[in-house]
């Protein structure tokens, strides 16, 4: 058996497709026939862009049109004249040939863009890396195995996945991958769990320990690899492999029904989202809305900052796609550990405690105001609620609210129509917000709270800090304490309260959450309907018991226990 | 007029005495004489010595045993063989004047010693140049201005003072000082401190903006000097030193009387101390206790683990100095911005929310247990009460006490006595610490509330980071409710309440403090009179309604607002 890192559920049966990298080693050959070289290299070009356009419309087909957006890109970079022309220079200059020019080069560029302290930048370099191995392909008139080509069901053993590797993969002959490279958040992975495609990364050597044809289970819950298991464990996984698939029907069924408990709470669950597309995946999983739209995909994916025109456009497609239900979008946060490269920030010993989010859009207005104009004028395509990140206290949503008011009054100057109806509300995860949230609550529409901060920050514990990770504890009782009293100051003032933090999403802290009488429940699409299915079943009154049980209790281990032993 | 940076509090008038720095360039001679120059320098060295015994002598009996250990260490150095050998030896092997081998070898220890990452080392620097610059100046029989020699009342302006020349100053002669280089706890103005010497330090260029003989007001509450002023402003500072003086024999009388309000309410008022001389300190300035001794100290002025023996030699003397008052020690608190050479911790991205006090301790029982051995074991020289520090929950608190207990356990099968009656307590400044204060005053015998770090963490801001530090507001409500509401659950459990941040001594807060019912307040020990002249001023009831009506308002400006109008 193999472990190696989950990244994307499910179970997979059947053999090893073991795709080996064939290395080639490309010489440096001295050649007179420039021309000829030259002509190859743009005959080569056009294959490929051929291939690329054919792949790009089977990828849409197949998986919607964003994904296919892959595919796009590197069809621009086939006739990027900076690219080509370094190609061309190489074979004019240096007298080389094609293949050894197309690969120079491609390394050169892959070197400079992965030097970059900018995440965009750095995927450009896979994609450059991905078209230039095409190149090569055809240059050298090599067929490398390739995943688009496979007809039999196999579980694809590879060192890595290029995106075009992945968005090629056919799910009806693809059962699972397993590859050597890669983390959870790493393109192939985000891929796999799109296509709902079984999948472990990261498994180190993975190529050489596994033969081709090997028979193969792949856990993708646990990131296990069994090779060549006996007939027991084949029907083990079977059999668990089939309760899979049964409880994802089961789950379907409930894409249409209301998240109500027994006794006929009904509370709404929502989706966390990173750019519009995701919305997509929030519908198809039953959300009622979107609970959390991070907008720093914009500020990331750019080495300047995103136009107004640009943000509107991807609000607007947020809000088209989620077709009138509500969507929270949340303005800038960043700072702390997210940082852009055109908007450098001063070394601090603590950026947890520093400036980041809305302390940096209240001292950047500029920066802010282009991202509410674009926000405001999106607003009539949907139902846009807006809110603030890292809110301390008072002062600060007064500031943001002036500035929000000065955005409504320049639109109407120009006669932009806005909905009058965007609720303003703000994220609870600093404690003095909580400790205060009886006055904040009179200031705002709703609030949402980021449990994932405020267990950083009321427990003063880093969770990416191995040395004292241990602390970070979302039964911690003093943040359920905290939380329940957010609760109860906003329904005192007649305002919702939702969380956006991992913890609703956590199966075993919902019922407390229930019990507290939180209103909207925001996570990832993928956690949707188990969460629904689970809140279908409980009883709000017994729930209501629990929490009161659950806030004597002395410390998360006692929480736990609790919960382990009562529901 | 001038401004720097106010290091020692008091008006100082009188005639400039400035001291240039004679620049004196040593140049290299090759010389034949070795034995000779060697004998200069041995001869140098002895004359040396017997000046710093009578400097060691005169100091003691000026100031006090302690301060005149600075000239013992000079002593010390002038006997140090790796010190002597180092210019002996460059005589020997360059040939050079014994004056060019002191300078050059000063220059090397210097270098080396600053290098290092230890405060205690980089004192060390300053102790050799000193040394250096004494054993320069009798070789080149160089009669430098040296300040113990002045003989008319003067305010001293020199570019740099050595823990020497701040020692031997003769407070009828050097009515103030100010100096070019230092901070507010540079050595010259701790100093300055402790001899009740105004002093500005850190004003660039004044000994060249300043004249011999210059009139002048220096003012060490601001930081500011006044250069040849006129008449008017000559009285007015007049009377302000008058009225400080004044006051001072007002305050001076509180020594002895109790620190209680008009309506009879009576509480503690202690003074915080970082080593067991500062006790005395806390005593002449009638300090009921000390209720936080901060004793890093022990760990950070050495460049290995104290002993258990040097740490029981420590906390004795605190408390002998005490005379049977409380005297509350705190264990180790370093980690954060605080660390040890001999100790290295990792690179943390927030060490604030990091592995720093209780949480090291627990993870080094070895060194936990050294210092509760030693703690125990001076116990019975005082009323010792013991204190953790960064306490996050119930969990801590039960894992520390374990391991107290297996001390006591110890120390009774080693028949060492102890006393059986050491208060535990814990400090609330982390924000989950506060929200269970409830169910933690059960588990121990006080709280201290640490108001510095639980700001910091309450409102996520790192007061050192200047970008967002105008966040960092003793009076923001949620602070105050926070300290309300411990207060107020220990009550319940019966148990007592200190507050040993900066906000137990600042006189703006004070009166908010008492009304919610804090029993102990711990500052530094110069604040403790004008402390117990509000306490006595004030009426408890009258604090009681403030206090209720000050956790209703929204924001620090507000509270800050109507403590301005209602005190």
């Amino acid at each position: 058996m193999l472990k190696g890192i989950a990244a994307s559920h499910g179970i997979a049966i059947g053999r090893a497709y073991v795709i080996k990298e064939e290395k080639v080693d490309i010489k440096r050959i001295e050649i007179t026939d420039i021309d000829n070289q030259k002509s190859r290299l743009r005959k080569a070009i056009e294959t490929a862009a051929d291939y690329l356009e054919e792949l790009k419309k089977r990828t849409e087909e197949k998986l919607g049109a964003d994904k296919g957006q892959i595919f796009e890109a590197h069809l621009f970079m086939l006739q990027d004249p900076e690219f080509i022309n370094a190609i061309e220079m190489k074979i004019d200059d240096e007298k080389v040939a094609a293949e050894y020019a197309v690969n120079e080069t491609v390394a050169q560029f892959v070197a400079i863009f992965e030097s970059m302290d900018n995440d965009y930048m750095r995927e450009r370099a896979a994609d450059i890396k991905d078209v230039g191995g095409r190149l090569l392909n055809i240059l050298l008139n090599r067929n490398n195995p390739s995943i688009s080509e496979i007809d039999e069901e196999c579980i694809v053993i590879v060192k890595d996945l290029t995106p075009s590797d992945t968005a090629q993969m056919d799910k009806e002959k693809v059962l699972g991958f397993v590859t050597e490279i890669g983390g959870r958040t790493s393109h192939s992975a985000i891929m796999a769990r799109s296509l709902e495609i079984p999948a472990v990364v990261g498994v180190k050597g993975v190529t050489a320990s596994i033969n081709h044809g090997d028979m193969l289970i792949i856990d993708g819950e646990n990131g296990e690899i069994i090779i060549n298991p006996d007939k027991e464990t084949i029907s083990n996984y079977t059999k668990k492999k089939e309760e899979i698939a049964k409880t994802k029907k089961e789950l379907e069924l409930l894409k249409e029904l209301e998240s109500v408990t027994v006794d006929g709470r009904v509370v709404e669950i929502a989706g966390n989202i990173g750019n519009p597309q995701d919305a997509e995946r929030v519908m198809a999983n039953g959300g009622e809305g979107v609970g959390l739209f991070r907008t720093e995909f914009l500020y990331m994916s750019s080495d300047t900052l995103p136009t107004e025109e640009q943000q509107f456009t991807a609000y607007k497609e947020a809000l088209l796609k989620m077709k009138g239900n509500p969507v929270i979008i949340r303005t800038l946060d960043i700072g702390g550990d997210k940082h852009l490269s055109y908007l450098p920030i001063d070394d601090e010993m603590n950026p947890f405690l520093g400036y980041r989010a809305i302390r940096l859009c209240l001292d950047r207005k500029d920066i802010f105001k282009t991202q509410l104009r674009a926000l405001f004028r999106a607003s009539v395509y949907g139902k846009l609620k807006i809110m603030f990140p890292m809110v301390s206290g008072y002062n600060e949503i007064m500031e943001a609210k002036k500035i929000v008011n000065e955005v409504k009054k320049e639109l109407d100057n120009e006669n932009i129509p806005y909905s009058h109806d965007v609720e303003i509300g703000i994220m609870i995860e600093i404690p003095s917000a909580a400790i205060m949230s009886d006055i904040l609550a009179k200031e705002v529409d709703f609030f949402s709270i980021g449990t994932n901060d405020l267990i950083q920050y009321t427990i003063a514990v880093d969770r990416m800090n191995e040395k004292i990770s241990y602390l970070y504890d979302p039964f911690n009782p003093a943040v359920l304490r905290l939380i329940k009293l957010v609760i109860d100051n906003a329904h005192r003032a007649g305002k919702w309260v939702g969380v956006c933090g991992e913890m609703a999403g956590d199966l075993r802290v919902i019922p407390l959450l229930l019990g507290m009488g939180l209103d909207e429940f925001s996570m990832s699409a993928s956690s949707i309907l188990k969460a629904r299915k689970l809140i279908r079943s409980l009883n709000y009154e017994d729930t209501k018991k629990m929490v009161e049980d659950v806030l004597k209790l002395s410390s998360g281990d006692e929480v736990k226990k609790y919960i382990e032993e009562n529901v």
